[in-house]
């Protein structure tokens, strides 16, 4: 590790996901001082696209803030990804040979908690390409969820679009009822039927996730099918909420692309008990390198 | 092509899905003298797994019928594949240097009805590790359903552990009932939780189709969630009954490895028009082989 005084250390925080890599450099106080996007970083999704993409984004957040790419090896990071849940990816990111002076890995779910709520206790919902739901209370951390497409991640956009496709591949057939969701799928997808298959060959979980504003804005409109799938998964998303609410925490925040469409569909009970995130997960991820490295400084 | 007069002529047929390839050799009166097996041999999951399979699965049979290797060459082949319903799947195969005098490509489906009604006309359902039904009216093909895990196969085994996996993962995060299927996924996979989701990183649907038999034992014996996941599989494949049986078709047999623990669970307006299959898919395979040899006879 190279040596550098506290008061002149830069820090990283990434916030990576299914989608996208952002990254924030901070000064030794805290103050964001650049930012920078990159490729998806979801190491489920692949371990190399993910470390080149944390790499991209740390060196775009650096040109922000107008240092050069030699900083990199004097950054202490903070590093939430998705899919470190998993004990093996957690190993495997946890192994690489990173570019940082020191990297602090956590899962995408604590520090998009530690930024909604100021680094206090408290609990997120995260809908977006997956979804997710996280409370930490006293200082203890609790996932519900976010097992991954096609197991779990309910409500998510990945769920989303399977779900709409399973419907519209039944109506195809006459064995489900076909709505105006049909036609939109076969609009944006350029198929019918088994030509839906070929074009969703290999689709990749953000694949799905692309069709779920489609699902959303059909069932705003009414459709019959649509609003069956996204009250399935609002439903989801309620029974999560009432279960992190009744860990005891001082705030619940939606986050993630999809957070403001599932919310009027939510049971009011728990809708009601939503407030806005504080700040974004990147600024969680700051939070969480400058607390880690204070915690492995000598007394 | 190899010119043999049509009477010295020997034909192949193959039955190929996601588990297994199946091939028979029959002498030119459509006496079957040799059958073999191979490996997988779905298209969508692996085109050259598909042809070695096929090629393997041939030359087992030929073996077993005593006959040489070099043989394949004065083969004509009558080929039943599963995922050749998608165009672009059937091209490629179709376009394949294969070893043998000739090649008549259908889908599995095709075949399957062949064999099942003596090459008259007829429907079938097949649940296997996935799941379709095909009718043949008139001479007609129609197919219904079809589009492969996770899109559809609803009812098939691969749609069953999936389903069963969902569900167990919600009952994990008590988001839903635990049951003996909790128990019975956990001891099979040696995993709960999130280790479930390492287990079936990368998983196939073979690989969820394997726990297909936990599923259906779980909802013999009455457990409320495996008995949910079974009794919607089983309402797909009524519905699909009813639709094949209002195309008119003589008879309507069920095949594939789910079909015989399925069927208690139909509608019995449905379950009471099954009859048995007349004979295995490699037979029509074989007869389909012969009839389109004959149509390519100059008259």
């Amino acid at each position: 590790m190279v040596s550098v005084p506290i008061n002149k250390m830069f820090y990283l925080g990434i916030d990576g996901g299914g989608s996208k890599c952002r990254a924030s450099v901070a000064d030794a106080e805290g103050n964001i001082i650049g930012t920078g996007v990159a490729g998806p970083a979801n190491p489920l999704h692949g371990v190399e696209q993910t470390l080149e993409s944390i790499g991209d984004a740390a060196k775009s957040a650096l040109s922000e803030a107008g240092l050069p790419d030699s900083t990199l090896s004097t950054l202490v990071a903070g590093v939430g990804l998705a899919g470190v849940n998993l004990p093996s990816l957690y190993d495997v990111v946890n192994r690489w040979q990173h570019p940082f002076a020191a990297m602090h890995l956590t899962t995408d779910l604590h520090i998009a908690c530690l930024g909604a709520h100021n680094w206090d206790d408290g609990a997120v919902i995260i809908t977006g390409t997956g979804s997710c739901g996280y409370a930490s209370v006293g200082g203890k951390g609790h996932v519900l969820g976010g097992y991954g497409f096609p197991y779990g991640d309910q409500a998510s956009g990945a769920w989303m679009g399977l779900e709409a496709i399973k419907a519209v591949l039944l109506a195809f057939d006459d064995l489900g009822p076909q709505t105006q969701l049909s036609d939109a799928i076969a609009d944006q997808l350029q198929a019918r039927g088994v030509m839906i298959v070929e074009r969703m060959a290999k689709a990749t979980s953000r694949d799905f996730a692309r069709l779920a504003p489609l699902v959303l804005a059909a069932a705003e409109s009414g459709d019959a099918v649509a609003r069956r799938i996204v009250e399935e998964g609002a439903a989801y998303v309620s029974a999560l909420g009432r279960k992190l609410l009744a860990l005891g925490p001082p705030r619940l925040s939606m986050l993630g692309g999809l957070a403001d469409r599932l919310r009027p569909w939510l049971d009011a009970e728990v809708a009601q008990q939503v407030s806005p995130p504080l700040g974004p997960p990147e600024a969680g991820a700051i939070y969480y390198a400058r607390q880690q490295h204070q915690l492995a400084q000598p007394a």
